[in-house]
């Protein structure tokens, strides 16, 4: 048998269901694992070993509780948590122990999940970065703002973790650490209990190592279980390669990821997958992104901004100044057109296509722990709110993970777990395959 | 001088502002009407009168703030506030002290207003009932889930008080009460820091006693402060009476009332106003919304169900069962309507009319409080996002208030207040022209 922390969670909780393992041994595999590594890395802004070992030895001899039984799981520092600090990565809330958990924790909880500590994030899920080092080459960023939680996931600390995704906290540090980042639809998980950037675009997701175990992961946070249940592809999938308009920007690595899925997604599809080109109508969705953020977070840390102005980083304030800039007329119109764009793509995959496949990061993380890279190919897909899975797929010129995302209509995450697993086991890489 | 704790919001501000008077002598006013009704009406779950007087005389002392330079403002105890405790109306949340203030909240106190306590609210903003009593006669229900706010406004301790609306807690006991409620539209305000209940349609507002005050609430609780400058109207307004599938269930109060606020709008629209039925397909939309609040509220508390079951009263034990029961497939699909129901209306907004006029309650405030009374006339205009302000338009037979409720398409407040105002001026009587 291998590692106990090496599994997945799938293989975990099938081995935990059937009581070939216990709680408590995966729980202390993990916390060894961290042990060894957590000095390099820096995932973890605190550990909760006495409490998840406690839970692990209850659901040990109790009854089965649900999807996520017995399976450790980090969270990202910027969900509440009632048994841990939350410091939403601000020395603002340096030992802030809120009264309850996040809505999606609790579902976790509820499912059997063992919260086993909370994991670094950027300032108030911004870009300044944390302590944390990417695994694959601790010189470099592990991307933001979830970058403990994909940290710990890549360096097999952990199976699973919590994400959010405002711009591309999710899908980049996923690309940068080479591990599964599944972003859903807006809305399918409660956003209650998390520090709010943005009521407009703010979505909570998860990481893992393979497509089956962010189902699990995002089926316990939003209740919908049958998303566990990864359907097989019936029907020969509309897939199509979307560069948009911030082609120009993407590194060679970011090509050569681009040219590999093509070749899978032919696999896949049976055929030749073209390119699909965003109407222009879409220009700007990067750009809306950005406004939008800028206005609301600016609001929403109105605050700390009183209270603690001291306190803020200097990259924030800066931020958080350029959005007292943007007028409300411009943020209506924003909206709206935001609204109208969401109208228009879902249109666009009902009409056109099931899975956009486009490029994660720009490239490789960068050699950097003061910046953690670029959301510039994320911004409008959450702008859209649509639903986007990262999936390692080559490394590049130094040897790090570059991944691609998959992007379905809004609401269709049973199809785009169902595609990412074909994916998945359609690459050439036995790495990859492994996601599945 | 009228008694300084009868001045509207914008009168008092209008002073204050002017330095004519001083927000501690406001503010002691209002402390002093509060010691002699509190008692009667039991609106407040707590005062914070130390620091509501030490920022009082620093307004006074100070530059002029912003919009609610001096103004006390009541908050439901829905909204988490850093200085006084907030229970959401639940014994599990006693002593409970959060570390920051809902966002609104931050923005009501940044544009210089001056948080005086908070005000009682439903458990869980739910529909048992908590201690207040109506003003107009205390063996009354206020209404709820916003039971003190509306008490609150009515009974003059206070000119403004903040509400949410998830079904019709702003509007109902805005009609109950006699005061203006104004709920805007869906995502106008930050949910964030106020206890979630439904994901999809909790929305902000709050209670004064004109229009134009509770335009200067939601200005400054959005950030959208042109919302304070009321337009006049320039063009003669689309008005249509809708009465909705649920007419059946209005008392003759209500057919009354309606009757009157078609009067009015007859003189400002200039010529007949005619009724609108809604198509067939907003049939349901009372049961949506009900199915999609008890599904997400019965996650949205799992935290507490986890930890406190005991201490959730029977009726929401009941209530959170029959979340349990509804399938993630019906939750999906009633969003899915919902999104089509919003898109259409929104149509029907732009193509065929401005507002709508239709009924705030069945009648007057049941005659108990045990129950809060009955929101089916606001569930659906709660579903669709659509911003509704209550006014105040006649009594029923045992002389309370019965109020009408004003219906803009989606992101239509500006329009919404500017027709609301020439509402409040056409209407016969002198007080609910002060409502102007």
């Amino acid at each position: 048998m291998q590692d106990l922390e090496s599994l997945s969670a799938s293989q975990a909780i099938r081995a935990l269901t059937r009581r070939e393992i216990k709680a408590t041994d995966l729980l202390l595999a993990c916390l060894d694992r961290i042990g060894q590594r957590e000095n390099t890395i820096r995932a973890w802004t605190s550990l909760g070993k006495e409490n998840a070992l406690m839970r692990a030895k209850e659901l040990d001899k109790g009854a089965i509780k649900g999807l996520l039984h017995g399976l450790p799981i980090g969270v990202k520092d910027l969900y509440e948590t009632y048994d841990l600090p939350t410091s939403y990565g601000s020395p603002i809330y340096t030992n802030h122990y809120p009264s309850t958990d996040a809505v999606s924790i609790a579902l976790i909880r509820q499912a059997g999940g063992i919260v086993l500590g909370k994991t670094a994030t950027t300032e108030f899920a911004n870009f300044k970065s944390g302590p944390t080092a990417n695994p694959h080459n601790p010189k470099h960023t592990p991307g933001g703002s979830s970058s403990g939680s994909a940290a710990a996931v890549a360096d097999w600390m952990v199976p699973l973790a919590t994400g959010s995704q405002t711009a591309g906290s999710i899908i980049r540090p996923a690309s940068f650490c080479g591990v599964v980042g599944y972003k859903p639809s807006l809305g399918k998980i409660s956003t209650a209990g998390v520090k709010s950037l943005s009521q407009a675009m703010d979505t909570m997701g998860c990481f893992a190592r393979t497509i089956g175990d962010v189902a699990l992961g995002v089926a316990a946070m939003s209740g919908d279980h049958e998303l566990a249940n990864i359907q097989d592809l019936h029907n020969k999938p509309r897939l199509a390669i979307c560069k948009t308009i911030n082609w120009a920007s993407a590194h060679t690595e970011t090509t050569a990821a681009l040219a590999l899925a093509r070749y899978a997604a032919e696999a896949i599809a049976k055929g030749s997958v073209g390119e699909f080109m965003l109407p222009k109508s879409f220009d700007e969705i990067t750009q809306i992104q950005s406004r939008i953020m800028s206005f609301e977070m600016s609001r929403s840390l109105a605050f700390e901004r009183i209270h603690f102005p001291k306190k803020l980083s200097a990259l924030l304030t800066k931020q958080l100044h350029s959005g007292d800039t943007i007028s409300y007329v411009q943020y209506e119109k924003d909206l709206l057109r935001t609204h109208e764009l969401r109208s228009q793509i879902a249109q666009i995959f009902r009409d056109e296509v099931d899975v956009f496949i486009a490029p994660s990061a720009i490239g490789e993380a960068p050699a950097s722990k003061e910046s953690t890279g670029d959301p510039i190919f994320c911004r409008g897909w959450t702008l859209l709110g649509l639903p986007c899975i990262n999936l390692n797929i080559t490394t590049g010129p130094l040897g790090l993970p570059v991944g691609i995302q998959l992007i379905a209509g809004p609401g269709k995450d049973h199809l785009l777990l169902s595609i990412a697993r074909a994916f998945a086991y359609s690459l050439p890489d036995p790495v990859t395959r492994d996601q599945a």
